[in-house]
Parts: structure tokens; sequence; C-alpha cells
């Protein structure tokens, strides 16, 4: 995988006077002119396209659910992602309201699905291994998850997409994020461990418990890919591959919620430079998200209270980033404020 | 005018039981889950269609700029109501982004705009009396701005809207907007005088003395439309009209930043029951809009410190309001939720 360059900011005091000379009293459109900012940095552009932007929703399954850590069985994962690709799941709500088109990659699940024209058929294996017990990938399924997750972002890119809103959908894969964050980010797990989609079948200080005996059996981890190796997903590792792929292709990336967020702290601890090419759409009620974003020092755009997950807050924030995009590219200056008219 | 009825609340159980069966934990779509609730309430549909929606951006000129209360000449109200009609202004930018139409109504500008196909040219004079010596209006015109706003409502219903996006532009607005919000709501005056567009020519300290005097000369009032006619402006009250009469005819009104917010605290202090139909779209830096909202028991959905006003945060929440739409209509149930299979 290429690396991630730095965020070349030499377009910065340019955009800025550009923003400041819009019709608009001076920072009136608060976070949409530092996304402004952000978007044409990430895409080297002072006047960036936003049109066709795609809600892309990785998959997996988990073996850990076997230790009780999860409110509903794993064929929960495939039934969900069939919904997804019969455009009746919560993703297809949110990307319609924001007409956006949603593809669904099946990183691993347990159940295979039928192809679809919207289906990337990734898997790469029915399910992780339960790491209460041993590692959820080998190495070689890690690379090949990230290396699948850089391919779709360039193959989207190729079919003219501009905004990947990545989310995810994996019963038990609240677990993997809690461990992932907490590996990578040093966070107390305690802070990172909460209900994901519902109660835990076994109880909240239970799935405290598992995690915590999964922890003390993998450390000490050898990087960010270690640390996917031992906790998985296939979905997590595809999304920070994604999340990699689209920054070298310089699309922009808004990443959805607690697990998302999980996943970009493993694509960091790879890649640290990609930090400053994501975009964090929401925060969700889910307890660990805060205390990531804060150590991301992400600041989230939205805040209603969603954690149904499948990209909906992503998408939620594709207008956000088009009307950043707009500030740039279409609203007119005020009268005279070009500096060589006061000159 | 028509009174606005009470909502009726005969759909709740039915509508939250239908939410309870989708395909998604229970509540895990936080304040779209509401909003869902809300919309088809105001509708009286289980099935709400928000397809059209407008941007409506009222503007008016104000006399009480000539007290120095103001950071920009009244001129520029017409030049920034001439960008939202050539498609460059901020309005234009946020309404693209979320694929709304832009509609521009001439409430009472200094300067006459020409004729344009998205212009509704009801002005009411050339912009309001200066407040500070005598009432910004007459009662004549005070019922005039009301009903033009409701006709303006009526007729987007006819054109197929279904949510208004409800803004302003006005030099010096925001002093209307405190002393009207002050009024109906007996808030501190100093909580709800901020900088509006930008710091006032006076300074800050003289816009609070000339809006504390204005206040002095003109209590007691006669209620919201004696309010109305004290302060001004003609954008507020037509602003106010265009809320009662989008209840009127079931559309879903979202409010924009403080001056909006203000219009609606005269709408509703004329009506009532108005306030469980509107949406409030976001909270605006501007300090005296978290109070107003506050003293509304009003929500806002989307906080990105935006306070240029034309719209440009009530756009940016119509895709959530078409989210909860959707939610109703298009997403699936769980399989086994309907009741008629458990049982």
């Amino acid at each position: 995988m290429k690396d991630v360059p730095s965020l070349d900011r030499h377009l910065e005091p340019e955009l800025k006077a550009r923003i400041d000379r819009k019709a608009k009293p001076l920072g009136s459109l608060g976070r949409v002119e530092e996304l402004a900012v952000q978007l044409s940095l990430i895409t080297q552009s002072l006047n960036p396209a936003f049109a066709k932007a795609a809600v892309v929703i990785f998959a997996g399954d988990h073996g850990i659910v076997e230790e009780g850590v999860a409110a509903y069985p794993p064929e929960v994962s495939a039934a969900i992602a069939q919904m997804v690709l019969d455009d009746v799941a919560g993703a297809n709500i949110a990307a319609r309201a924001v007409n956006a088109d949603v593809f669904l990659v099946d990183a691993g699940l347990k159940t295979r699905l039928a192809p679809h024209p919207r289906l990337f058929d990734r898997a790469i294996g029915e399910g992780t291994r339960n790491f209460a017990r041993e590692p959820a990938m080998t190495s070689a399924q890690v690379t090949e998850a990230l290396e699948a997750g850089a391919e779709i972002a360039a193959e989207l890119s190729d079919r003219g997409y501009r905004i990947l809103a990545l989310g995810e959908i994996g019963i038990g894969n609240s677990s993997s994020a809690a461990l992932v964050a907490h590996a990578v980010s040093g966070l107390p797990l305690d802070s990172l461990v909460g209900q994901g989609a519902g109660a835990p079948a076994g109880g909240m200080s239970h799935k405290l418990r598992v995690l915590q005996a999964a922890y003390e059996r993998a450390a000490p981890f050898d990087g960010g890919a270690g640390i996917l190796a031992e906790f998985g997903g296939f979905e997590l590792a595809m999304l920070a591959g994604a999340m990699i792929g689209a920054a070298n292709s310089r699309l922009i990336t808004i990443v959805d919620g607690f697990i998302a967020t999980a996943a970009a702290c493993a694509a960091i601890s790879l890649q640290p430079n990609l930090r400053h090419y994501l975009i964090f759409a929401h925060l969700s009620p889910e307890s660990g998200h805060g205390y990531i974003l804060e150590w991301l020092r992400g600041k989230p755009l939205l805040d209603l209270g969603m954690r149904l997950g499948e990209g909906t807050g992503a998408a939620l924030a594709i207008p956000v980033v088009r009307m950043a995009g707009g500030l740039l590219r279409d609203m007119a200056d005020l009268p005279g404020a070009h500096p060589e008219k006061d000159g």
C-alpha cells in the first residue's frame, strides 16, 4: 500500500483569503469554512467539486459473538446487509435523503450474499475467529483486507465518486472496535465498552470482562496491523484500507460512528498522515465514541443521537461537505472585496 | 388568517410502534426518530413524502439602522438579495447542497429588485420606520405582512413543496429580532442583543442602549401584532405569517437562526398552537439564539457555528427531515417485528 503523504498546506493562506472575500460576514459559516479549507487541501484544488458521493458499508462477522458479547445472533449481519442491497435499510434512507449512492462490501460475512450490482464481494473468511481464544485474523488476512479496502476506494474514484461516507455492519463489532481503539490509544477499556447495537446477551459487565481477558491474552502488539490481526474484524481492517486508499486518491472520506472511528484509529496508527484527511461525521451516543474522537482531536459535524451504524451518520454529513465545496466554487465575493480593487 | 389547530396526536402511539418495528436497534436513530413522529403528526400521514423543498428568504430593510446599530449600510440588504436571485449567495450554495429550490421574498427593501421568476415581490414599504422614534410599522402593515407570508406558504404548497426552510436578509434585523424576542418572552434584553452580521457601527453598548430606549418608548404592547408593529421588520412579520400559513397547509417548516426564531416567537404569541409545528434547524453563535430556543423549548438539530442567515442553517436541516420521512415510508421492518406475525 502506498504511504499517505502529509497534507500539503501551501494553499491554506490563499484559501483563507478567498473565503474571507466571500459575500458573508467574516467567519459566519463556522464549521463549513473550516471544512472548506480541509477539502481544498485534500483535493489540492481551489474549486473542488463533490457531485458524486457514495455511502460504502463494510460488513463482516465476528467469532467473539460466541462469548455472549452481542445482543443479536450473527445471522443478523447478513440479513441487514441484504436489506441494504434491497434498498430498504437505514443506510438507504439516509443516502436517499442526501442524494448519494449506496455500496455494500462483503468483507467477511458468515452468510454468502447473492451477486448484486452494488455489492463488492471481497469476503476474506466466514467471520473472524474468536479473539477470546486466538487472534481474529492472520497477518495475511489483515494485508488482504487493507488492500481490498484501498482497491475499492480507487475503483470508486475511477467511477467518479469524490466523497466516500464510510460505515459498517457487523454483529459483535463494537467488541472489536473497543479493543482496537484501546490498543491503539491507550484509553481506558471500560470507557470504550458500550452496549453496541443493544444490551449484550451476557450483560455489560460480562462483555467488559471478556474484552479485558482478550486484551491480556493478546498484549503486547505489533503496531496497527498486529492490533487488527488480534481483534479484527474483516470490516474494520477493510475500512482502514479504504480510508488510506481514499486519501491516496484525494477523495473526501467521511467517517461514521464508533466502529468506523475505531477503524480510523487503526488506519492512523498505520499511516499517521491520514489523520488530516478524515472528516468525522457525527457524535454517537455509544459511550466510547466521544473519547476516541477527543483522542484523535476529531470534531464531529453532527450530534443527532444516532447509533445505528450502516454509514447513516456519515451520509447525513455529505450535504455539509457539498456546501463547503460550494462555498469555494460558487459563492460570490463581496463587492470590492478583491484586494486588487482595494489597492 | 386561519387559526392554527392544536397538533392532533392520535397517530402518535401507532407511529411509535411502527418506528420500533423498523430494522434497527430501538431508538438508534435518535433525533431522526423524534422528528419522524413530529413530521407525521404535522402532515397527519403515516407515510409523509418530502421530495420538494424550498428555501424561502424574506428580505426587508430597517429604519433603525439610522441609529448606528448595524455593521453594514442598508443597501447591502438588496445587494445580497440580488445575489440570491443570481444564484451565488450563501443561500444558494446551501440549497444546492441539499437539492432544494430557492425563493426570495421582497418584504420591504429600500431598493427595488428587477422581476425574477424566483422572486415574490410583496414589498410593504421601502424599509420600516426608525423604531427609536416611532413604531416601525402600522397595524395595517403588520396584517398585510402576515397575510402575505401565509399566502406565499399556500402558493408554495400548491406548487408541490412539502418542506419550507425559512430564512431572512435584512441589515439591522438583529435589532428588530432582539426586541421582538424580548417583548414576547421577557428574557433579559442584554442576553438577546448580539453583534448580528458584525460589530455595530456605534459599538455593542450603543446598540444595547438604543434598543433599551426603544423598548421603553414603546412599552406596553398589544400582543404579538402590537410588538411586530413597534419593532418590525417587514420580513419578520412576513416570516411569522409564513409559519402560520405553512402550519395551516400541513407543510414542514424549518426555522433558521436568531432572526427567524424571533419571528417564530411573534408567530407563536399570535398562534400558540404553532409551536408544535416548527422544526428548529440549528444553534447560531449569535448570543441570544440559545436563550430564545430554550425559552421556546426548541431543540436545534445542528450546531455548526453558522450565523450567516439567508436560511443557510435551515437548508442544511432539510436532509434530516427527508431522512425522518424515509424512516417511516421506506425502511424495512425487522423480520418478525409485526405484531400479527408474533401473535
